[in-house]
């Protein structure tokens, strides 16, 4: 298979949810280098929050963080995030799971006729989704990278998704989701709000933001409002009850057990200072998977420490995770 | 001087404002206990947001945190709380600063005929009054004890508030203030978003929330959306306002040079996982107060672990530092 960066569209005929609903849809995604022969050089990353295939394009390519010259990179646009089928592309949404996002993850590597995953990484809900793919194919997942994440939706995490979603329901533009033109104000108010919560004390305190080109605090906050403006509200709503839905845990016994289970060489990677993603909440899920190594990004960027192409230390935190993890001394 | 507890009001005729304006208000408050004749056994809470005179009862009483036997207690509700002049009882409302605040309580300090306070407390915006007390009149305060709080609204408290106050604002019902009826869905959204950020990680994670009689996550949620949809929009605004100008360096050569002018004998009081008024924070302001002890609530309450009657454990805590500071060993 020959490398490409177009983005290709599997149809799922009736993808079986959890819910025991169903959904018609598309799953779009992108693929870099080259399937080898053996097909035993893939790596998967799905998508996160507002994200999309191209958000990991920092980390990619010939040389990089995933390297094309040795790894096919299979980057999937998780349902509902406006590139797969969505709310804003495709009508009536239910709820899909991180489980059902991993289910239909996994039809796309049946389709492509790839067995086994070298690894499966990703950042925040990538993690979530990360997460569940260990849990639920111990034996097609070589090795789990994490990014500040989680194998499930903490109750605070929770409450902190609430909050946003309060922010957008408080505008009656959005009319239950059936607007016509987009609620611009809920949205503005749901940026501000997740504004406080994505990054740190300190990159406020300590005018970090200056390091991401913001001239004032005020600057941040007007960038999240206008950025979330101009998104889907039923998108971002359809995503947020993904994110919510994670729990490894779920109809296994719970937490713990699912966590046991995983067979994956994992490097469990929190940032030091994410607000909902939590390093304690990070350090107990690395105590409870096999063999795997807390390996926290010291940074003040809060949760967008491990957002690809922020900043070069962060970034090379990662890569040295990746490396270790695709290493030639680790072989199964 | 007997004992009262009645609201009583001291009319400020053209209070002068930091912003060059001036106010002509009411400032409403309380004492409890009895006046001394040498008047040297004064106490004063100013007090905090969405609270009033009543908020600090559970403190206050013969045998009490703040003992009426001994000390004659000055409750002060801060202008803009709804009991004192604000928004909802008196029309056209500037910008009132902390400073201001101090400004209006010295002149109520002056008509009792009251010289020096042996303690200044408060918990939340009411230790940000305290400190700008121990800092406007070194000469009058012999104590300070600020409650989870701070001598400034750092940048990341505001942006925090930022989030709360657009949730808000995506209501039009909120009509740039002129509503008749009260912007039920923008309060709403307003006691979400605040939710997520009062307490902690650990009070959700670990169902301490069942501990102050909530049932569940969306209990806590539902109980501070139906508590701001009961209070006036105006009101909150206003006291955010004042909350966001907490800065004690203002016009005093900064933050370290303001705290380093501080007399009073002072224990610093943040709460151990509060998210806002965090202990880091806490930490560099106690540093620089000469001869501050940073005393941490140890809680898994967040930023309600100071909240007056919240847990017996924190209560007792507070307690030991008030009698620590109003003990006999001290004495000036």
């Amino acid at each position: 298979m020959v490398a490409t960066s177009t983005v290709e569209r599997l149809a799922l005929d009736s993808l079986p949810l959890e819910s025991g609903a169903s959904l018609s849809a598309e799953l779009a995604y992108v693929t870099h280098g080259t399937l080898s022969p053996t097909r035993d050089n893939v790596v998967l990353v799905p998508s996160y929050y507002t994200g999309t295939h191209d958000s990991y394009r920092p980390w990619i390519g010939a040389g990089g963080v995933l390297d094309t010259n040795r790894w096919f990179v299979v980057v999937v646009n998780m349902l509902g995030n406006g590139v797969s089928t969505s709310p804003s592309n495709g009508g009536a949404f239910p709820l899909v799971t991180v489980r059902d996002q991993v289910t239909a993850q996994r039809l796309l590597l049946d389709h492509l006729g790839v067995e086994r995953l070298r690894l499966v990484l990703g950042w925040s809900m990538g993690a979530m989704q990360a997460y569940e793919w260990a849990v639920s194919h111990p034996d097609r997942v070589d090795a789990l990278l994490p990014i500040c994440g989680a194998a499930r939706c903490s109750p605070h995490n929770h409450v902190f998704l609430e909050g946003v979603r309060a922010a957008l329901l408080a505008d009656p533009a959005f009319a239950g989701g059936a607007y016509d033109a987009p609620p611009v104000a809920g949205l503005r108010a749901f940026g501000r709000v997740y504004a406080g919560w994505a990054y740190s004390r300190e990159f406020f305190a300590d005018g970090t933001y200056r390091q991401l080109g913001y001239e004032s605090v005020e600057a941040v906050l007007e960038d999240w409002a206008q950025d979330h403006a101009a998104r889907d509200a039923n998108d971002l709503l359809a995503m947020m009850d993904t994110w919510q839905s994670g729990d490894v845990g779920r109809g296994r016994d719970g937490h713990e057990h699912a966590l046991a289970s995983i067979t994956a060489r994992t490097i469990v990677m929190p940032s030091t200072t994410d607000l909902y993603f939590t390093v304690a909440d990070s350090a107990v899920e690395a105590s409870l998977v096999p063999g795997a190594e807390l390996r926290p990004i010291v940074s003040d960027l809060g949760h967008l420490a491990g957002r690809p192409g922020v900043r070069a230390a962060e970034t090379e935190a990662v890569a040295a995770a990746v490396r270790d993890l695709l290493g030639g001394a680790w072989d199964r």
